[in-house]
């Protein structure tokens, strides 16, 4: 999925505006992922996009700010499925919203041929400049709170929000282990672990299982 | 725990082999943490370990075998800890071996002032000159794939091995987010969290948990 300079551009974006946009993300990624953060200059960065460094400078402010748009690709679909789960599907039950929600997570963080989430323990992310991710991610940590919360109403399964918080993302230091998971049979899995980590049995999680799949 | 430069030596190790050597390591763990590895030259590890360039590589081939000693310093107590479980104490039922495993790897990755585990993820890590390392984290991950098929010997169990270690290790993307972890208590929510995720019932996690006292 690498881009290479000079492919040709979609039409209806005749200046290729999005394109080289993309270019520019896809190769500040590999290198990120591959070189390393500190050791990737944004020269390299449009050597491997086949542009100019100053067309880059032209979509981004730098690094940091391909980095932050890289970070918040890996949260910000999970954050909007959640707000979409807590709103319009309140009528379903808890169970199926933290399933469907677990799974969309893992297909996220899986997807793609780069591992973007094992950029969030760079030293560097600490930083204000990442402000937005560290929002969008305690946006989704209060989610999945929220509903352990909702599927276990006793008050353990609030406790238990960040060690779900916590099974959703080791996908990210499984996929450092093996490159070719299977993401469909791993989130499945997940999903499925999130609720059993909640202490439902195996019938309540396949009628979540089910009824999680009309819910996306 | 940063080492400072001319602190008194121990006694014992008159020339101070021992303290020099984990003070490069110290002071490699806070700048490869804070500053990033590849960032960090070995100069600047001298420098902060108030020892000459020449020192360290007295000790260390280089940067890599810094990093090398640290990641095993991650790893290396839990296999031993399997290792001992799996022979000594085989008559122990395997929820309490897990439950005391998981604990005490929690425990390992939450220890100290520095979230090494997040070294885990570093492109430089995937590199031949860090077999040791992940030859160490295969053997952990064979022993908890081992006890997880033991608790749930119908076989649904090892499916579980993956997500048992995921949850274990989960502790070092929650270091990111919040420096003032209850250990303790963290350790405690996986251990169970683990026995939960193969299906146990709460009694039978309370039982593994007294019976795992007894056995570290």
């Amino acid at each position: 999925m690498a881009s290479r300079p000079g492919r040709p551009r979609a039409s209806g974006d005749p200046y290729g505006e999005r394109d080289t946009r993309q270019d520019v993300l896809d190769a500040a990624a590999a290198l990120f992922c591959t070189v390393g953060f500190t050791s990737t200059s944004t020269r390299s960065v449009a050597e491997r996009a086949g542009v100019r460094q100053a067309t880059i400078y032209h979509h981004f402010a730098g690094k940091d700010a391909i980095l932050l748009e890289l970070l918040l690709g890996t949260v910000r679909p999970s954050v909007e499925l959640a707000d979409a789960l807590a709103t319009a599907t309140a009528t379903d039950p808890a169970d199926a919203r933290l399933w469907a929600l677990a799974h969309a997570d893992v297909r996220l963080l899986t997807s793609g041929p780069l591992n973007l989430g094992a950029l969030y323990v760079l030293p560097e992310v600490a930083g204000e400049q990442f402000a937005e991710f560290h929002a969008q991610r305690d946006r989704l940590r209060a989610r999945y709170d929220e509903l352990a919360a909702a599927v276990v109403p006793d008050g353990s399964g609030a406790e238990q929000g960040p060690l779900v918080l916590g099974l959703v993302e080791s996908v990210i230091l499984r996929r450092r282990d093996s490159d070719d998971l299977d993401a469909g049979a791993v989130a499945d899995a997940v999903a499925d672990g999130v609720l059993r980590l909640l202490g439902c049995d195996e019938q309540r999680i396949a009628a979540a299982r089910t009824a999680a799949a009309a819910l996306v």
